[in-house]
Parts: C-alpha cells; structure tokens; sequence
C-alpha cells in the first residue's frame, strides 16, 4: 500500500517503513511554509469537508490549518450537535458520507466509534482520513509523533522510546507504536498494569522483533531513554477504577526527570491536563526536553503531506531518511 | 421576474417556467466543477453569509461548497445557540440581518418561522437566499428537485410524477410542487389525509391546469410513474397522531418497487431515517432507480447555479431545455 | 506604542493619538473594498484563528469578514463547548494558545475573564487581537466607536459626546472612551448612580485635562450633544439590582430626541434588546440620527485595518485627521 492520489489514511498498521519516510520526506519539503507562514496553492479549489462526530480543537484546526496552508478551503461541523448526523432520527453514518463526498474533495473523520472511518472510506468515492475513531486509531496523530522523533533526532532507529500512561484505550498511541514497528527502536511501556498495550499489539511487537520492556514507573526507565512520550488517562472505560487510576497515573514533573540524558525529548500529545492538574509539569515547558508544543507545529506540517499526498497534489518522491 | 443580480430566491411560486429553464442552464453549465472536482473564480473576493436558526448539514454543507467551488469564501452560524440571534435577550431577525449584510454580500437563511426570509429580505440590501422557512417554503431544495428530474429525464414535461409522504408541512415539497407547475406532467400525490398538500398548493395546480390524482398508498400508483419522490415525516404539528402516522407512513422497498418501470427513478430529500428505519430500503441503492444521492451533487450545481445568477456573475442566459 | 508588525492588541489605554490617527488613516484607505464590495489580496495565505470562549455573532463575523476582505482565511471555534477548551479538564489558555498559534498568523480572542487577552499575548509568538476580556476591554469596538464619530463629524475633537448606559461593565465603552481621551471633545456620562465609570477611568479623563459631566438622564443632554452612544446593560455583577436597573435605564425614542441637535448621530454597540424590548426604538431607525448600523460597516474596516497592520501587510502611513 502507497499512500498516494486517492489512497485513504485509516490506520497505520499497514504502512510500510517506506510509506513512512515518504510521508515524512513530504511533510519535510511542504512543511516548511508552516514555519515561514506562508500558504501554498498545491490544493487551490480543493476543498476539505472535517465531520467531527466528537468535539475537538487541536485534529481539527489543524486539519483546518493545514489545507489552508495548501491554498483549500474548509466546510463541515465541528460537533454532532450542529448536524443531522445524531439523535434518535439520525441518518447512518453512510448516508452522511454519501452526501458530503459531493461536497468536498476528501473527508476527515472523527468519531466515537471503532471503525468509523473505515466504514465511512467503504462508500466514499473521495479519500477519507481518519481523524480517531473510538480507541483504535488515530493515524494523523501516530505519523506526526513519528515525524517529530525524526526531527527531532534525524532518525527512528537505534533509539530508546519510552511510551508512558494509557497504553491500552489512546488510539494515538496506537497509531505511533504501529509505526514505529517498522523501526528498530528499543520501547519501554510504561503504565499501570490495567492499561497496557492489548495482545494485538504486542503481537505486532513480536512479530517484527522489536524489543519492548514494560515498566509501571517512569523512574526505571528515565535514565535510558531517547524519547518520553507521554499521553492522558481516557476516562471511558475505566468505571469505577478512574479515581485510583488517575490518583497513580505516570506524571512528570523536574524532579522525574532527574537523571535523564542530556539530549532526551519529552512528547504529549495534548492536552496534558485531568482532574488532578498536569500530567507534564509546567516547570518542564523552560527545558530543553519539552518538544510538546513543537509537535503541534510538526503536525500541520504531516497533515499538509497527507492530504497533498491523497489528494494527488505531490508524488510520494523517494527516500528520506 | 427574474433571478439575476440583486434578486432574492424566497419561493418558487414566483418563477416562471423561463426562470426555471434558465437555472437548470446555468447549473448545467457551472455544475460541470463539481463533477471535475475543480473550482472557478467566478465569485472570487465575494463572502456568502450563512444564518442557520435551525441546523442543518446538507442546506448549509451544500451552499458552502457551493460558493467555494465558485471561488467565494463563507461565514456565519450553523445553529443560533452560538449567536446573539437567539435567547431571551435576541436581537430580532431584522437587526441581524442589517448587522450581517455589511459582513456579506449574500446571505442564506434557514429559520424556524414561516416567512423570516422575507422578512430579511425586506431589510437586506444584498440577495437574501431561503434555506427554508418554517414549513413553507425551501426553493434551492425543489429546483435541485426538478434540475434531478430533468438530469435524469431530459425535460419536466410529459412525466407521470409520484410526490410522496408529507406534503402538507415539507417546505422542500411546496416549492417543487409550485416549481413543476409550470410544466406538464401528471402528478400521484401519496400520503395519509392529514398529510395532503393544503388548499393553497392545490388552487395552484388547478389555475395551471395540471393534473393530480391523490392517493393513499404507493402500490396504487408505482406501475404508472416515471419519478417517485418521498419525503420526510414532519413531526412538527401532527400532536398525539405522530406515532399513527409514522406506522402508516409510506415506505419503498424492492417489494413495494415491484413492477415498476424500468427507468422509474427514485428521489428523496434525506435523511431518510426515522424512528422506525429507513423510509427507503438500503438494498433500494444498488438499484438504476435510486438518485437520492445523485440530487446531492445535483444541489450544489443548482446553489452554484442560484449564487452566480444572484451575485451578477453570469448572465441568465437563454432557453436550455 | 505604535499598532505595526506584530503588535498586539489588547486596550486603547496605551493607544497615542497619532495611532489612532494612523489606525483611522489605514481604515479608510483599505476600508472601501467594504463599500465596493470587493475583496483586496493583501492577506492571501494568512489564516486567522478566532478563539471565541464566550459567543458572538457581531465581533467573531466581523473579523472573518475583515480577514476575507483582505484575502485572508479564517479558522477556529465559535464557543467553547466544541472545543477542549472548558470543562473540568479543561487545558489552560496558555497551553491552548501555545496550539493555536501553530495553526494561524494571528489570533482574535474572545474570553470572560478579565486579562485574559493578555494572558494570551504573553504566550503567543503571533499577534493577539483582543475581542472582548470580561468587562475590561473590547478595544476594536472602541476603535470602531471612535472611526464612526470621525467619518460622520470629519472629527473627534471639539464635539459633545454622550456616553449612555451601562458605563461601568462595558469593556466596549472603556475602550472607547480612553480612545476619545487623546482627543478634545466634552463628554457627558449618562447613567443610573450604580453604573458609572470606575475611578480608573475618571482619572484619565482627569490627568488628560478632558471635561467630562455626569448624568442622571438623557433628558439633561440631548439639547447639547453631537454623538449619542448607547450601550446595552450587562446582567453580570448587578445581581439582585438588576430588575430595578432595568427599569431605570435609559432608552431613546422619538420623544427622548426632541429638541436634539439637527446632525446629532446616534450610536450603539448592538445589540440593543434586551428583557424590556429596544434600548432604542425601531422608530428612530428611519430618522438620519440613526448610525449604528453604520457602525457595523465601519467595524469591518477598522478590523481590516488592525489585521493589516499586525500583519504588517500596511506601513503604519502618516496624519490623517
């Protein structure tokens, strides 16, 4: 599979490493006009339609920001609420795709339900890319981790990944350790036991040979790492254990970064506040560590490669790393 | 009259059947965009404003890709929670409109009163557009109803029409049914005695001395008609008898299609689910009749079609059918 | 303090009379595109991003309309509920504007807390436009305020200008009155005892040596003035008051005018309704005292002028009064 004109992006369990430095290698060469704030016009009188059945800033604008980026304009609803797509005479999630591929020229998905997207993709003619669909995939957000890793370290092999907190329901995560599967980096997971990666996963893990270590503690694991890669606690799911969970949930703060390389990256992907406060201490922001805010500005500039990419606006070019 | 530069699109009962020939032109000749999946800067630098009392995906959806196939740029409110327009402190419709025309240099309104877009008409000195009015009237929605018919059909004379379902309180419904008076074909008219057009709708096809048969079931007509239209059921205004009518609603399945003619096509307004299901079968879909998708695309050529005409961007132009 | 590449906007307070000046030059120079109905490309590829924590229809459409008139694209969210940005885990403003602005060049913000504004600016690496901080400052309305008085009176100084209404809890007329404090006109402060302006204020209109009367009723005034501005009374912080207040407050109709000046404009902020109907009378509407309209389509071009100048797609341009 290439993601090339008309592919859609549903999950990255099926990329190959070679899709992935593609996508990388554009994300590199288009990008660059997020941090000159400039726009291009690869995709001018392209349109984008955003169907957010959940609510969202950040997947959203930045989807938003990045088409504009490309010279494209932006319909759709931010919230099922605005939309006849919920209540109890809601049309099927179908009839909506049906409807909106005559309006747009391709579709992000966002939706509380696994496999949405997938479903979606099956009966649009346009390409459909999956904005998270329930706690299985969030493809836009694992690619732009990846990218930022790369960035970041000019590489995706050879590193010590530490990916801490809610392993199991975070469909960004999931995202991110399928693709990193085709690296040969070193993952320590680090997590209450409830909340750890699912068999599917680890299988994927064992079958390409990557070494994986789980951990409960970010103390076993800071002095080793490269990459800390932090995610929030989802709420859903967890019943009557939320309170304990949260209560023992990995958080960083100076003091837990203490003994950590010098050149270690901390990553979140936002936003990195529950009930309790900060997952990421706010101390952290000052530190060379924090690459948090970096990846927002990383993502624009993958979402731009993605949908010039399906959208058939670049070539998916040679290697990049 | 006519619909050129400055014109407000408020109902089809005004329209002559030269205004409607001339829209299906311009649809035709724009529309080819949206089936290229281009855009045309014919209405670039212009903003079209959208005020949405009531939400909406597909009107409001509709008109955006609309004005951005051709080149414009869109702003406004999809539901009136996120505007001053409604509550206990709202601004009357009439200062909203004097506030939004210096924002925009057209605007489409949807408003749960029965006449609003004429009263933002009355006050707007740029085109006010209908995006449906309580239940009277929804004029883009029937002439993209009849621009279907005649795409499909290649004229609105001479056919055996089925209008199905709630006639009396679907807007959508009124302005076809004062749009297909200008022409002449044979109209079934389907629906529960309660649902039945008014006396108004009526007194209209008798004037242009079209013929209509009223009848009670589809199973009475299905053999004769070259186009079936159903509709939705209105839950607004049928009190206690909403549950009743829903039970006796019309509903089309590759049963009740049975002997129907082999180019029958089949049209509906969507959503087309209610509590009870689909008001048309899925296994419908993969059907030559079912074109209830098609008037989607149909839609946006006509918006682009009524945008371009309003706007001065084109000239109405000459016969076309 | 001058309003170039990069500034922010956050209150009139440090505005100088020459940027006003200059503001008001800028205005009139890009604001006719608003008049002609054309769109200028001085913005093409800039996208604006509008954080509206508290709702909106005037000020969230103006600035889209400003930002489009000038080639520019809009992006963002119309009230907190379809973003992360509220409820129990909530992100911080910080961390939200530390997003954001990876996804536009600019940003307008709209929040109920007092400071919030510059909260944000202290963050932002891109301009912040303030759209209203609690019931500090609103300083685009006072801008706007303030160019309504000039392109109606050729002027700012020597006039009699009564301010009337809620003085104390409106941001807009704070901004518009440390605006008018650069200039030499007399004010008259109309408003129940409870409602007047905080000593703040009273102090700079003391320390700029500018002439100011305080007022019970229009009554009192309305023989003398040139420009009467109107503002709504805000439920907020008057508690069990505000029935009372309510009542009390001051309303212009036919009548309250008799006796006015032949060129005196009345304005007001909009909109102008609330419990006990219109603060100002429809009747009033078809006299020539009525501007605020007007006011409207001035505010669009004073925002084109801000976004064009933070944007430093203008030079800051010399006199202009």
């Amino acid at each position: 599979m290439t993601i090339g004109r008309g592919a859609d992006v549903l999950t990255t369990e099926d990329l190959s490493r070679r899709d992935i430095e593609q996508i990388i290698g554009v994300a590199d060469s288009l990008g660059s006009a997020v941090e000159t704030r400039t726009s291009l016009d690869l995709l001018a009188g392209k349109i984008l339609a955003t169907l957010f059945f959940q609510s969202s800033t950040r997947t959203r604008l930045s989807f938003e920001s990045a088409m504009q980026r490309l010279g494209g304009s932006v319909l759709g609803f931010a919230d099922a609420q605005s939309s006849r797509a919920t209540g109890e005479r809601a049309e099927s999630l179908e009839d909506t795709v049906r409807t909106v591929e005559h309006y747009a020229d391709a579709i992000v998905i966002r939706h509380p339900a696994q496999g949405a997207a997938k479903r979606a993709a099956e009966v649009a003619s346009v390409p459909v890319l999956n904005g998270g669909d329930g706690t299985n995939q969030h493809p836009s957000q694992g690619l732009l981790d990846a990218y930022t890793i790369w960035r970041e370290k000019g590489t995706l092999d050879g590193l010590s990944i530490a990916l801490v907190g809610d392993l199991k329901s975070t469909r960004g995560m999931h995202s991110l350790v399928y693709t990193l599967s085709n690296f040969r980096s070193r993952l320590f997971l680090v997590s209450p036991p409830e909340l750890r990666f699912g068999d599917a996963v680890k299988a994927r893990l064992r079958q390409r040979d990557l070494k994986f270590h789980e951990a409960r503690s970010v103390d076993e694991v800071v002095s080793e790492v490269d990459v800390m890669y932090v995610t929030r606690l989802n709420k859903e799911g967890t019943g009557s254990a939320y309170e304990r969970l949260l209560r023992e949930y990995p958080r960083i703060t100076l003091d837990t970064l203490r003994g950590c390389k010098d050149d270690l990256i901390v990553m979140h992907d936002l936003p990195r506040s529950d009930e309790l406060g900060l997952q990421i201490d706010s101390l952290v922001d000052a530190t060379p560590h924090a690459k948090y805010f970096s990846e927002v500005k990383y993502g624009v500039m993958v979402r731009m490669a993605l949908l010039a990419l399906v959208l058939g606006a670049v070539e998916p070019g040679g290697e990049c790393l």
